[in-house]
């Protein structure tokens, strides 16, 4: 059910230069006003601090002087307040407010005839704000130079970052003071397939920063459609960011029409930093949903034919037998098999025969289709074409095979950055799947992207990406789109985007490591825009137990991994360790069966950047609880109140936790799993190894004889 | 029916670094050898003289340092002898003889275990090479920097030239030394909607060259896919030409795999201009036709709403009402129309009575979907969707009302150079054709391309216009193409190309106006790699007639429009001009009712490029003769024996020819029209005004009393 409320407040035009909107709360407070050149200028102010500066606002044009950066008068100002609950189709809670009071201001540029409108929402948690360009006749097609938008930071805060980079969101988060960053900025830059940085300054968005009077602030954007992805370049002598954004392959930043809006701009803040991970700002500043019936969009627990290639057991390539391979010219019916190949008719079953086995929804295949020998760096355009399978691989045995074990097929679309392509065989590889059985695809976009010279992150393949999403939609298709540009709350428009991947994944543990505090980080800021497909749930952190030349360690500890399902929201959680893993540590395995993957309630009962976070859910239908628990590289004891419980009920809950002497490096195997009686007055102590963690499943027992015995947690 | 011939002659390694082969008659000699730095050199003589000197082949490479230029050795030659004759679907003859020797030259590069292949074949009519990249360990994925090919002139020729360029072909050409070109490139570069030069001395191919001892040389390109549009750039110091391809957004000049080939590189040879005119090399060197069944490919005579636009008398645009508009937003159901909009249902009947009176097979429609209110110019994306009518087109109405008339509608896709949209439309667009009965489409790339930084020329952009040829072809689509890329003889492997514009058109000619001997030029350099939708028949010159505010001036006269039906061969023929104009001269638009547009034969009976070009054609079907001659801009007499009829035989000739006043500028609708007797032992002599010309027809009378009274020309 959704209510809306709208008040129009105000609407006037004003002489008064400065003009002020409070939240809701009556926390926040946004000024903006003009400065002498006529250029807008806005601050914010939290519980009475300033937590952004006095900074501009503005775009610069190309090929126009004057751009839109001063010389504004205000010409009128309307607010309103808006209160909306919505039901999102899935989340991490049942229902969501969006309330804010609204300040749009109207400014008229001397001497051009043109106006355009900032539009201000501020929210409880926080503020997003955007560029609107009304219809005119002084402003119909521009183009973008730079967006001047700035965050003026009041002092010298630690940060959460990651690299600038237009092709590239993989990279491990680095802990600095801003004035830091420069420094740090060259080793920040681990290697990646593709990648393109642009300045010593730059970051990325989602960035989380922490102010030394404790008040934690994430600069993101939401709502990035047809628009250059937006990152943030730090003048890191005055301490103020500048949007800095994506540019194509001439270099320009964005092409308008009239019109049109700019992705919001947000600003979470906040004195907890609990408050930061429950925001859903992000989301209530994109548009409701787009998508008439959403009974096809289903949450999915999956397992898949993937880490033995990303570890380099077997391979995604069918043959080694030539030196480059060609669509439509390549034999591979007649080619040598390798013999490595993961992606056979056998080993799919054995994975589809594990999903049915242990009651996952879904099982993913890589490298079933033609052209993986030479797919990646080669700027190759025709490089797959989505529909057909190698020999070993029968799509419609399989499909059967799935079906007759209530199991579904989870299809697989690399692109290897080849937009045109894709988008040439994107009807007939839609069409393909709903065939065949298949109603979700893992897409990606490893290397750099065709048409040469454009960016992952650049207002053409922003484009292409949303193409993708709603083309999907068109055919009740859900997407998992990989290396695609981070998400900015979009879900929420088009929720058959189940999945993005855009940071960095567990696949990095097994190209090196990632940090063992990384999935301290990730939910405060690459989640914020929306879920995750991290791929948890390694239990062997040796990967060279698996492929004996592959030495990369996976930098958790497994109680650790089974506390990702929770701790990193997402409708999509893929068991991602081979079967034989699961089979050994079963009683451990036991969570990841019993995890849900949609929830009517999310608690955050512990959080800190970098540090730790702890949450729990309460499932969807079942009502079962699950509390999630992942702890940096300090060691530390975890105490959390279960108060989300009923006090007047018992529960029995099984606690996943990190044995005695584990730790990420030297013992990430060892865990201890106890069942305790709890209730709603419950208080848990639970010590988290370094990169460890703790996990819990909490249910109501079925019959009371059950709690006989087990020990109560008071 | 189709012979074919093949003879391995030779087949084994040589040391001897001089190759030689002759062309079947004996009148070619193609030398080829390494110089001292194993650099691959070739030369050409043509009945004992040279005319092409030693210039160098090879390809320079990105990021490889050594390239493919030199330390070369041979390592096999291989030649051969073949000779077939193939049908082609439409044409100017009823069959064509492809008759050449080959030689393949094997070369092995020292220090880096690489090869390549050059391919010679030497026609009676001249040369084609290109190389081949065979399928090898060491050289798979390559990314040209440049093709270094050379072509040495003898001399400082004569050049009938336009300016290199990667964004349009649609100047008018000039005609100097090979010297004057530098001079003369800034006041060539006319100007146009989209236009990239690139070097004081670049040309365009096909280039027209003809030596101080009247040798007419022909230099271009055969069977361009997947690889960048070749230019030339002079070293006007040592008057040798070197291949300049076309670059993309990045400057880099063409992204290859092995094994591929590069197009050919072709250079027609005669002492006698006519045979550059009737040279099928460029053709034969394509693919023989990939389409199974070509039943449904056909010749078309049209009309169509297109001159009454193009002169500014009416609009492509419906509306004027907004400064802009987009497609999804704007309301045009709702829109003020702007009473000019040409495509309307009203209008577009009486170009479907027109047609069906006078026994034209189609009528063109442009401006018949939305979006033309700001088309161009503004790099927009979303800029047509193909298949969204105004509100004042009614498209099953009007099919239905041609279908009744036995006319068919012909399709417009302009894309305004925005190549991903419509690639996106695609499907869409070509299924409403059909199921709204059109079989042909004329397509446009007005103004830059889209993805921007890409060119009209580049291999990007070539792929998806022969993307749009083969996709047409699933759906029984003919296709042509403006702006697209000049043709290299691709309609012999694709017929249902049947058109291209991809030169300066007759638009021009309400644009500011044509050069008076244009027609005469392009014969020998456009339309040698295919047929171009030039669009004749223009009867009023005076451009202010039509649109008071439009002060161009069609350089041609009355007669000379009539001839180029005849003299531009194209199974596409537009009458282009406005209904009224024909009913105004409907005697001399006789003519055009009467000519054909598909041939059985052709005799070019003279031909001297910029001056003059005769030639009689016999249709298909009817074997009715059709003489037509274009002059250029001097007053001349045309002689020319009719010996291509039987001397038995007695025959009808209505000559339209120039009024003894006419001239281009001054009085061009002066014509005479005639009816003569003659027989194949007739000699013809008429004068021609400057920029004039004439038509004839000429059939056996159906009852010999038709004779009586006409005087014989003896």
């Amino acid at each position: 059910m959704k209510k809306f409320i709208l008040f129009i407040i105000l609407l006037f035009p004003l002489i008064a230069p400065a003009q002020e909107l409070k939240s809701p709360n009556g926390n926040f407070s946004l000024a903006f006003s003009l400065d002498a050149s006529g250029a807008p200028v806005y601050s914010l102010t939290y519980k009475q601090k300033m937590v952004i500066k006095p900074g501009k606002l503005g775009l610069e044009l190309k090929g126009d002087a004057k751009s839109l950066l001063n010389d504004f008068t205000i010409s009128n100002v309307s607010t309103s307040t808006f209160d909306e609950t919505w039901t999102p189709v899935w989340g991490e809670v049942k229902s969501v407010r969006n309330h804010y009071n609204e300040m749009a201001v109207t400014l008229n540029q001397k001497g051009t005839d043109r106006h355009i409108l900032i539009r201000f929402r501020l929210f409880d948690d926080g503020l997003g704000f955007r560029y609107e360009f009304p219809p005119q006749k002084n402003l119909t097609y521009f183009v973008i130079k730079e967006e001047r938008t700035q965050f003026a930071m009041t002092g010298n805060h630690a940060a959460y970052w990651i690299p600038g980079d237009y092709d590239t969101q993989e990279y491990d988060y680095v802990t600095s003071r801003l004035s830091e960053i420069r420094g740090l900025q060259a080793k920040s830059r681990t290697q990646n397939l593709s990648q393109t940085g642009f300045s010593p300054t730059g970051v990325q968005t989602s960035l989380m920063l922490k102010t030394d009077d404790g008040i934690y602030i994430n600069l993101h954007e939401a709502a990035l459609v047809n628009y250059s992805c937006m990152h943030l370049n730090l003048d890191d002598t005055n301490l103020v960011f500048e949007s800095w954004l994506t540019p194509d392959a001439k270099g320009d930043k964005g092409y308008l029409q009239a019109p049109c809006t700019s992705p919001w701009r947000t600003i979470i803040v906040s004195d907890d930093a609990r408050d930061i991970l429950a925001s859903k700002m992000t989301y209530n500043l994109n548009e409701p949903c787009k998508i008439a019936d959403t009974d096809w969009v289903h949450p999915v627990k999956y397992v898949g034919v993937w880490w033995e290639m990303i570890t380099g057991k077997s391979t995604w390539a069918y043959t080694d037998q030539y030196p480059t391979v060609q669509l439509g010219v390549t034999d591979f019916a007649n080619a040598k098999p390798n013999g490595r190949h993961g992606a056979n008719n056998a080993n799919v079953k054995k994975y589809i025969d594990f999903a049915a086995k242990h009651g996952f929804d879904g099982v993913l295949v890589e490298g079933w289709n033609i052209g993986w020998e030479d797919w990646f760096g080669h700027s190759k355009d025709h490089v797959f074409d989505f529909i057909t399978p190698y020999p070993d691989f029968n799509v419609q045995e399989l499909h059967e095979y799935a079906k007759s074990k209530g199991v579904k097929m989870i299809m697989h679309h690399e692109t290897s950055g080849s937009t045109r392509n894709y988008e040439r065989y994107m009807d007939a590889a839609y069409q393909f799947m709903k065939d065949n059985g298949y109603d979700a695809v893992k897409s990606g976009y490893v290397g750099p992207i065709l048409p040469r010279g454009e960016n992952h992150y650049s207002q053409w393949t922003i484009n292409h990406y949303q193409y993708a999403i709603e083309k999907a939609a068109q055919y009740k298709i859900m997407v998992n789109a990989h290396e695609a540009v981070r998400p900015t709350g979009l879900a929420r428009t088009w929720p058959n985007l189940i999945g993005n991947e855009s940071a960095r994944g567990t696949e990095y543990q097994a190209f090196g490591g990632s940090k063992p505090n990384h999935a301290t980080l990730l939910p405060f800021t690459r989640l914020l825009g929306g879920p995750m497909d991290y791929t948890p749930g390694i239990f062997e952190m040796d990967v060279s137990k698996i492929n004996p030349n592959n030495h990369s360690h996976v930098n958790t500890t497994l109680a650790n991994q089974l506390a990702l399902y929770v701790t990193l929201y997402s409708p999509l959680q893929m068991a991602a360790d081979l079967p034989e893993h699961y089979d050994r540590y079963h009683d451990a395995f036991q969570f990841i069966k019993d995890v849900a993957v949609d929830w009517d309630d999310s608690n955050y009962l512990e959080a800190e950047p970098g540090e730790y976070i702890t949450v729990a859910r309460k499932a969807k239908k079942t009502g079962h609880w699950f509390v999630g628990n992942v702890n940096g590289e300090k060691p530390r004891t975890s105490t959390v109140a279960l108060d989300f419980l009923d006090p007047a009920k018992k529960y029995i809950a099984t606690i996943y936790a990190d044995g005695k002497d584990a730790h990420f490096k030297t013992n990430p195997q060892s865990y201890a799993i106890r069942k305790v009686v709890v209730s709603g007055k419950s208080k848990l102590s639970q010590w988290c190894a370094p990169g460890g963690g703790y996990a819990i499943s909490i249910a109501e027992p079925a019959n009371p004889q059950e709690l006989k015995g087990l020990p109560v947690l008071r």
